[in-house]
C-alpha cells in the first residue's frame, strides 16, 4: 500500500550528474537525467521498443538515447528517433513525471495527473540556508517503507539500538515526552534532563559532563521525518531559550520512499550552522550517522522477516507518534486511487 | 510435515556462550541464552512489541533485552520492564520453551505443552564419559531433513560418496547387513571382513594391511543416528569380541534437527577413548569428517533440486534400514497435531 | 514455451572430456558424458533410486556411476549394477537422448521419440573447414531464449549497444536491407557503404579509412543464427563480388538454448580462413566478442525484468527480421505437443 499523490524523493542532487539514473518507486521504474541547462527530468525506464531498461543509455543534449536499438526520448518521454527510418510508428511515448529539484533532493511527481500542484515538495531550508552546511546520504533497506517510519518516530529506540553510537541510557528512561497532532503533521517532543552524554556526542564535542538533550521529531506523510535535536550542559536552561551552554544544535530530515511492498530508498541530510563544528567534527557526526543507520538496518530487516507472523503484539507509550502517524497515513491510503 | 512432540536439539553447547543465539527450528524463530548460572533458555526470537529478533538484543543477568526499544524479558518469557514506562500493558508474554542440556547439546522440546515429560532427550553417554573424549560440531544443509536421515541410514553410500575420505570398496559389496526392529528405533548391522582399508583410517592408523571392519546404525526418531563404528585387523575376530586386533572403535550421533521443509540442522559428535588416538589423528578424524559431510552437502542439495519430480524411483536392498525409518516417521507424523 | 522437436545444441564439443557434465535443458536435467571410444551421450541427470544428480558421479568406461550409492548406468540409461545385490530391481531405466556431434558443437534431440530422423543438426561447415580456424564460446544468460533470437536479428542493435567495441555510427542508419523468407528460414541481408570502420576493426585490421559493411543473417528454428559478415575498403566493390579490398569476411555462428522460461545457454562459433589472420587479430576478434557478448547481457537481463509488463510498445523497421522468426516459431510451438 503506498501514497500516491505527493512528491516522493527519488535521488539526491549530488546523484544526478551528466549519466541517467534508474530507480524503482512504488513498484514503478523510472529514470532521471538531467538536460543540458541541468533541469531534472524523469521519464518511465522501459523503452517503447523492446522494453530495455533507459536508465542503460545515454543523455544527448537535452534527449535520452536507448542503449539497445537507439531510439531517441525527448524530455516529455516523446519518441523523436529511431535509427534507419524516417517516419515514426504512432504512439503515444513512454510515461513522464513531474520532477521538482529544491534543498538538495530531486522530488517526482508518483500520483494522478493534473493533481501536483494541490501540493509542494517538502520544504527543508536548513540544508542549502545562508551561513549553514547540509550533509547528504542516500541508503537502501530491505523492509517495508512504514517500518522505518515507525523506527523514526520513536526515538526512544536511540538508547538500544544506537548505545554504541548516539544513544544514551537516559535517553529512554524520564524523558518529558509530548506528542501532538497538526492536521497531517504529528509532532513528539523530547526532553532529558541531567543524562549522560551519548558516545558519539562526547567525541564530537570534547565534553563529557552531563547534559539536557532534546529531540523534536516532526512527521509529514507520507515519508519525511524532520528531527531538530541538541545538547547543552546541564541544568544551563536551554528549555528556556538559553544559548549559552548549547553544545550542539542540529537539523536533519529522514526521508522514506517505498521501491516495492518489501524495500525502501531512505535519504537523509543534516545541517549546522557552518561555524558551530569543524571539519573533523562534522566527518565524525556523518560517520557516525551512517554507522547507526547500519544499526537499524540489521533491526528492521530482522522485523521484516517477521512481519507476516500473526503473534500478538503490544502497543507501549513511546509509541505514541508513530501511531498517530499510522492513523494518518491508512487515512491517505484509503482515499487512493484503484490501482494501489 | 515435522515429529513435534519430541525433543531437538536446538544447538551445542559450546555454542551457547554470553550472547543469545537465534535458530529456526520447523519454521519457528527460537532465541537461546544461558541465564548468569550457565542453564540454557529458549524463547521466541520475536520481541512482544515490534517483533524485533531478540536474537540481536543482548543477555542482562537472567534476563534477555530486546536490541530495538530495550523491552526486556525473563526467563519465562513475561516481559518485565519497558523503558520509558512504569506500567507494563496486559500481555501473555512470548513463546517459552522447555529446554534440557546433557552430553554436549541443549535440547528444546518443540511439542505441545504438557507433553514434554513423556520422553526424554535422546542419551548419547560417550560424549562426556569418563575416560572418553567428545567432539562436536554444527553444519546447515539445504535439504529436507528426510533426506539426511535416509543418508545416514544407508551407509553402503560411504563406498561412492566418500571414496576419497572414510569409504573403501568392499563397503559396499559382500558387507553381511542385518535390519532390525525395535519398537520406533531401527537398527542396521553391518561386518565387511578381509576388505581393504579407507584412506582415512590408513591415514589415522598407519595400517594398510586388510581389515574386518563393522558398522551399527541405530535410528531413534526424529532425527538421531548413532553409528558404532571400527575396524580390527583382518581375521582377528572382533565379530566375536576379540579385542587384541581393533585399530579404531568409535561412537558418533548424527543428529538432524528441521529448520525448515527445505533446510535443516545437522549436529554431530564423535567420541573414543581418550588414550585410543592421538591428538594429531584425533584432528585429522574430526577433518576428514567435516570433509566427508560436505560430500554429503553436494549430493544432498542434488536431490532436493529435483525432489518434486514425479520421475518413478526403485529401491535397493540397501535401503532396508531407511524404508523402516520412513515407515516410523510417517506413521509418527500421522498422529501429529493438525497444525503441521 | 519451447519447440521441442528438434536437435538443440547442449554443449560445445570442447566442454565434454572424462567427467560427466550436468546441463539443464527446457526445465529438464540432463548430463552428457563420453564412452571409452569418444562417442557422446545423454542421459536424464537423476538417478533411478534416489534422484542425485547423476552429473556428480564418475564415468566408468562406457558407464556411468551414480555418487551416492553406486548404482551403475549403461549408455541406454540401463541400470546394471547395484552394489550390494546381484538382482536388480525391475525398471525402466532412466531418461535417454540421442545425441549427435559435428562441427564442434553436441547436438541433443529434446522432443518426441521416433521423430529425430525427420530432422538433422544444424549444419554450419565453417567451424572444421579445410584451411578455416573456428573458435567457440560458451555463456549463460538470465533470460528468456526468445529475447536472444530477437537480439540476433536484428543487428541494427549493434551501432548502440557495442559502439564501443564492434559498433559504428553508420550501421543503423542508412543501411541497404532485405528481409527473406525462405520456409522455416528468415534471411535479413544490410549492406551499408562509405561508413566509419568499428573500434573492434581498426584495431584488428589496422585500417581506419571508410569501409562498405555487410551482413547476411539467417535464422533457423529454434535457435540458429548464421552470420556472413565483413568490411571491404570503401568502393572497391565487395557487393558486386570484388575480393581485392576486403578486410575482414567471417562466418559465425549463434546458437541459443532454452534452460528455463527465465534462462538460456548460448553457445558461438566464428570462423576464418586460417590464413586470414593473426594469431594476434584472432585472440582480439575473440576477446570483444566475448565483450559485445557481456554488453548484450546487461541488456537482456533488463528487458527479462520488464517483460510481464503490460505496457505498450512499437514495433520498427528493424524488426523485420525478428518479427518474422518470431512467427515462424509461434507457429511451431502451436503444433507441439501439449506438455508444453
Amino acid at each position: 500500500m503506498y501514497v500516491r499523490n505527493r512528491w516522493y524523493v527519488a535521488a539526491l542532487s549530488e546523484e544526478l550528474t551528466d549519466r541517467p539514473l534508474g530507480r524503482v518507486m512504488m513498484d514503478e521504474p523510472v529514470v532521471l537525467y538531467r538536460l543540458a541547462d541541468g533541469t531534472p527530468v524523469a521519464l518511465e525506464d522501459r523503452c517503447l521498443h523492446r522494453q530495455a531498461p533507459l536508465s542503460l543509455g545515454w543523455v544527448e543534449g537535452d534527449h535520452l538515447r536507448c542503449c539497445y536499438h537507439g531510439l531517441l526520448f525527448d524530455r516529455d518521454g516523446g519518441c523523436i528517433e529511431v535509427p534507419g527510418q524516417t517516419a515514426i510508428p504512432p504512439n503515444d511515448g513512454i510515461g513522464r513525471y513531474e520532477v521538482r529539484e529544491q534543498q538538495g533532493f530531486i522530488f517526482v511527481w508518483m500520483g494522478e495527473e493534473g493533481r501536483s500542484e494541490a501540493t509542494d515538495p517538502y520544504d527543508f531550508p536548513w540544508g542549502d540556508k545562508e551561513g549553514w552546511r547540509g550533509l547528504y546520504a542516500q541508503f537502501h533497506a530491505k523492509c517495508n517503507w512504514q517500518l522505518l517510519v515507525d523506527n523514526l518516530l520513536d526515538v526512544s529506540h536511540i538508547a538500544y539500538a544506537h548505545r554504541t553510537t548516539i544513544g544514551a541510557s537516559g535517553v529512554a528512561d524520564g524523558a518529558r515526552t509530548k506528542t501532538e497532532r497538526d492536521g497531517e503533521k504529528v509532532v513528539v517532543t523530547r526532553w532529558m534532563f541531567d543524562i549522560d552524554p551519548a558516545p558519539t556526542h562526547v567525541a564530537a564535542t570534547g565534553y563529557n559532563g552531563k547534559v539536557d538533550r532534546w529531540q523534536r521529531v516532526e512527521f509529514t506523510p507520507p515519508g519525511f521525518i524532520w528531527l531538530k535535536v541538541g545538547i547543552a550542559k546541564a541544568g544551563s536552561g536551554a528549555e528556556k531559550g538559553e544559548t549559552e551552554g548549547i553544545l550542539l544544535d542540529r537539523h536533519t530530515l529522514h526521508v522514506i520512499t517505498p521501491e516495492s511492498d518489501g524495500t525502501c530508498h531512505y535519504f537523509w541530510s543534516t545541517a549546522h550552522a557552518a561555524t558551530s563544528v569543524t571539519p573533523e567534527q562534522e566527518k565524525m557526526i556523518y560517520d557516525q550517522s551512517v554507522l547507526a543507520f547500519k544499526e537499524d538496518l540489521v533491526i528492521l530487516e530482522g522485523q521484516q522477516t517477521r512481519r507476516d507472523s500473526d503473534r500478538p503484539t503490544i502497543d507501549i507509550n513511546a509509541d505514541a507518534g508513530a501511531a498517530q502517524a499510522r492513523l494518518v497515513l491508512d487515512r491517505l491510503m484509503q482515499v487512493e486511487p484503484a490501482r494501489n
